[in-house]
């Protein structure tokens, strides 16, 4: 409990950050506000991930202008994606660098952040060389898990039209590998109980869809 | 109880059709499998509807050979509505009345077939005049409530392009309006502990989407 306190305080209060380095946190938002549209990785998904972050970031003791830098830029490039086929996750880290160097971010951390964007991809699990990659990719799999993961999940299934069933299918498969590819303590307690509502989402559905034969 | 255990029967055994209705009902439902393929209205929604439709049916003593064609072919149009923007219900109605000609279907229950897939579409509500156009609303009315539901808002969301947060005002507004487009006392009994289920589901979501600020 004594724990949970003193984070509760450390996230209400800003002085985790010097406040030139929230001067340069709110540029960085304000880029990725208006960088972000996609359906199912809109900002508010990238906000949730920054929240995640922090949370993660404070137990872990993280280098948080880092950290919080990528979680905020994680998705910039999902429009790429979408339009030409590039891998998201490359064309997010590369947008970043560029728009960091552009409002002088400090050099050596805009290569941090480049790795841990361009790491942050499911499939490039296992390569997350230090703390703050480790950290994007569990804040960025939490919100994957839960009512909001489902909401989530089926949304991109519609974008891609991928239909309910299919889905169902794809997410039943995909909850487990979340939970085996969580890295921190901290993240791996904060996702169990929304796994669990999941695992009881899809049971759900099948006995709602189990035909009287 | 008594009821429920003599539904299940009824349920079980075919016999609350003529066999040579049943030969239609199966090119019916051939003919529905080959024209549904949209993503959160294929096949597996239609069967859903038949088997409300079939419950509520039975309860109430409906003319069963038109309910079941009826939902079988209720969105056989749903492709015409993404391709040229027609209306499905009537491009449904149209469509299923041209079929059921051909494989000489009874007359007058054709034109009975037609109403009910032409007034299903929500925004013709209060248009049912007769019995199975009633049960047919109720029937896919049910699908888009419980877990399946939740499935089913969110991938039509992310096909027509509606973000998570825009589907969830939109799911918020219509659940409590379906509640009250019910028609049949079998279909409320239905239908209340699915909404329940998603009026929980939705204040999980702002649980979980509630920064700590």
């Amino acid at each position: 409990m004594a724990e949970k306190q003193k984070l509760e305080e450390q996230l209400l209060s800003p002085d985790y950050l010097e406040s030139n380095e929230w001067k340069l946190i709110k540029k960085v938002e304000d880029y990725a506000k208006d960088r972000l549209n996609t359906v199912a990785h809109g900002f508010d998904h990238t906000e949730r991930v920054f929240q995640n972050s922090l949370i993660i970031g404070l137990t872990e003791h993280a280098d948080l202008l880092t950290l919080l830098t990528a979680a905020l830029l994680h998705d910039v490039g999902r429009d790429i994606e979408i339009a030409i086929g590039a891998d998201h996750a490359d064309a997010s880290a590369h947008e970043a660098k560029d728009f960091l160097k552009s409002v002088n971010f400090p050099v050596a951390k805009i290569k941090r952040v480049f790795e841990a964007i361009h790491g942050h991809r499911s499939s490039r699990e296992g390569k997350h060389a230090f703390l703050e990659s480790r950290i994007l990719s569990d804040a960025d799999k939490i919100d994957s898990l839960g009512a909001i993961g489902i909401a989530r999940v089926f949304t991109f299934g519609g974008k891609i039209n991928r239909d309910v069933q299919d889905t169902i299918v794809y997410f039943k498969k995909r909850l487990d590998k979340v939970m085996m590819q969580l890295h921190t303590d901290r993240a791996k307690r904060m996702a169990e109980e929304r796994y669990n509502y999941c695992v009881s989402y899809l049971k759900r559905i099948e006995e709602e869809t189990a035909n009287i034969k």
